[in-house]
């Protein structure tokens, strides 16, 4: 008799956004004429570049044509877009990343999801406190948790690194090495990033240890700083124990899209000489079809001169509205991070509220809805994440609501 | 320190249609001139229909403006497309199937190959031999199917159900009673589907059994007998025992543009009582972030009047191809299957030769490539299957070379 499978049982509750959503649409179901201000899920508002429109109704009338019509996909990405991405992103910051290195997926959180499963069963994974949720449900769902203490909401096998305004935000090295380490810079939540020499001591600390590093790099397009790395293969010694992880989603606006990549250099391998590539093209192979042609085509237009202008306007945007935010919320007395070279805003509750008291509040009193930090971990309790990729409008309403407060 | 996945490297070689691309790849290298004829791998060819190509070019604009513009889709996919899938493909045929038991995903490989993961680890799987390689590699990856005999290509935890000329390719019950079944009908590769009698025994199985049925409808559009049922939702008993996933890439030319979607009805339990629905639910919020907007409203267009006929002139098209190279091969005194119900031409090879044998003679001396039926399982050595989805050019040049063997 088949049986659901019980590490799927384990999750407490729902996913975090899911939950918000749930809450917001009760509360709008409700109070049918409130006009809330989002700045919660990390969603964008802004349309898609003009390069990156012409490139899609280009691709659509090839695919009406049956001399230009294209099927399958090639498994792991068509070369136009893995070269323009290996040359762009990686090459074009001195970085040793090769184009077939590069496997096109439909975007950062399935392979954010998906990446764990090359691993064995029983690899610990270490992730920072706050962190993403994916990384830890993805384990959870996989068996690789252990158990779940409800007081402390962390799991047993997991090795957590709590991010604090005591470490500015940047993990320490944990007492138990672990096998797999995720790292997001810059940092969902907290909008936190490492420098240069910061993450370097990871990627060594890694090297040492044998452990590999899934690098989170979705937000490196709001990188201001000289100093914060836009990959990790930027480190001396990553090609041997570095996954990165990158999205189309927050520069060029792909979230209802869907694109994204991951780069596994060939020299990865594990103490078995085992190398990490070959199985997750197989994945790619055997459990998905390829990214649509007509999104690789817009990703390609990402990278001519034309996209990459309209994409340093847009992230311009989104930058204009995160100072706002963070100089209003530390105008009004608020104790605020992040915001310089990412788009979120991670803030400190007010009157010791817990996370979602304080969401509440928000919601109810203000009509804005925002991110509980708790929900990102235990150490994000008494925090709270507000994103500026709202209009500009809606992040002066915002901030115009929460005055009043 | 980091392991590699051990379940993946106990997959023998690569992916088969990996395998016949790099082996038609190297001789096209050393026959730059040969001009082949591909009848293999199980893509289209005619271009997207123009219902399609004026709703993409339609919902690209709306994602150029922040009015109309959409980011994140909602999770299990847009209410707009769960609505024309569950109205036209099931209540339609009178399954009893409501909206929100349709989870809209990039297409049914992926589905296919994740569906695995929300059963237990020690579930017993059931294919059919032969088979679609994607059901039984991706539960060699989650590790469930014990070892493997590189003699009888067989796997010591899987269920294995012959489909051979003796039993007219519909499966008998197997000895060992498994718990998660895949039936695929129409079927690939052997082109036979199931009649409505035929699927109602096995559903009234799965129930007495306690077991599921994985039922792939990828080839539905191609049913051209009226006792072929469309959905195993046709069949009585079905919610409690199935689940079915299906395509827009064999009716509607998707290949390259990757919609799917998977039917979990809400009565489907374990006996424990736990149902399935959540947890696809749970993994689709976890680990995909939904089709891209405009590929969803593509889908949509399939099911207007305009769609719909052209899709019928489509299938049209292909079931000609079918027609005649069934035809063809039957008057050159081969023995056929398949091509009624189904794009799919399932022939025996002549004198004896293996199915690798008879794919290198066709690639060597015709310059056809199709795809040998041991690819995909020992019952479908010395069988052999083509494709209709050529042009008919395609297929009439296709038959004349081979007649000229």
């Amino acid at each position: 008799m088949f049986e659901a499978n019980s590490d799927y049982l384990k999750l407490p509750g729902s996913y975090l956004f899911s939950t918000i959503a749930k809450k917001v649409a009760a509360y709008s179901k409700e109070h049918p004429d409130a006009k809330l201000v989002r700045l919660g899920i990390g969603d964008v508002t802004q349309p898609l570049p003009p390069a990156v429109i012409k490139a899609l109704h280009k691709a659509v009338d090839e695919q009406a044509d049956p001399a230009t019509f294209r099927g399958y996909a090639p498994d792991l990405g068509y070369e136009f877009l893995r070269h323009a991405i290996a040359e762009n992103s990686y090459r074009a910051l001195g970085c040793d990343i090769a184009d077939d290195e590069v496997f096109v997926s439909d975007g950062a959180k399935s392979d954010s999801g998906n990446i764990q499963e090359i691993f064995e069963k029983n690899n610990i994974i270490a992730v920072t406190d706050p962190v993403y949720p994916v990384y830890v449900d993805s384990n959870v769902m996989a068996g690789r948790t252990g158990t779940y203490d409800e007081k402390t909401t962390r799991w047993s096998d997991v090795v957590y690194m709590p991010c604090t305004e005591e470490n500015g935000f940047c993990p320490d090295f944990p007492e138990k090495t672990p096998d797999v380490i995720y790292i997001c810079s810059p940092n969902n939540p907290t909008g936190m990033a490492l420098t240069k020499d910061q993450l370097q001591a990871w990627v060594d600390y890694a090297n040492r240890n044998g452990a590999v590093i899934i690098f989170d790099s979705a937000y490196e397009a709001y990188i201001s700083e000289d100093h914060i790395p836009h990959s990790i293969f930027e480190c001396e010694g990553s090609r041997t124990c570095a996954i990165e992880i990158r999205s189309f989603s927050k520069n060029a606006g792909f979230t209802g899209l869907r694109l994204g990549a991951t780069i596994i250099p060939k020299d990865l391998k594990d103490h078995n000489g085992q190398a990490l590539y070959p199985l997750w093209a197989r994945r790619h192979g055997t459990k998905y079809n390829g990214a649509p042609y007509i999104v690789q085509r817009a990703g390609e237009a990402c990278y001519t001169n034309e996209g990459k202008q309209e994409i340093r306007e847009m992230v311009g945007r989104y930058m204009k509205n995160a100072g706002f935010i963070k100089d209003s919320l530390a105008g009004m007395g608020y104790t605020v991070y992040g915001g310089v070279n990412s788009p979120y805003i991670w803030l400190k509750t007010p009157n010791n509220l817990t996370s979602w008291e304080f969401f509440d509040l928000l919601l109810n009193k203000a009509n804005v809805v925002g991110t509980p930090g708790s929900g990102f971990g235990p150490s994000g309790e008494h925090f709270f994440r507000l994103t500026s990729f709202g209009t500009y409008e809606a992040s002066v309403e915002a901030m115009e609501r929460i005055r009043r407060l």
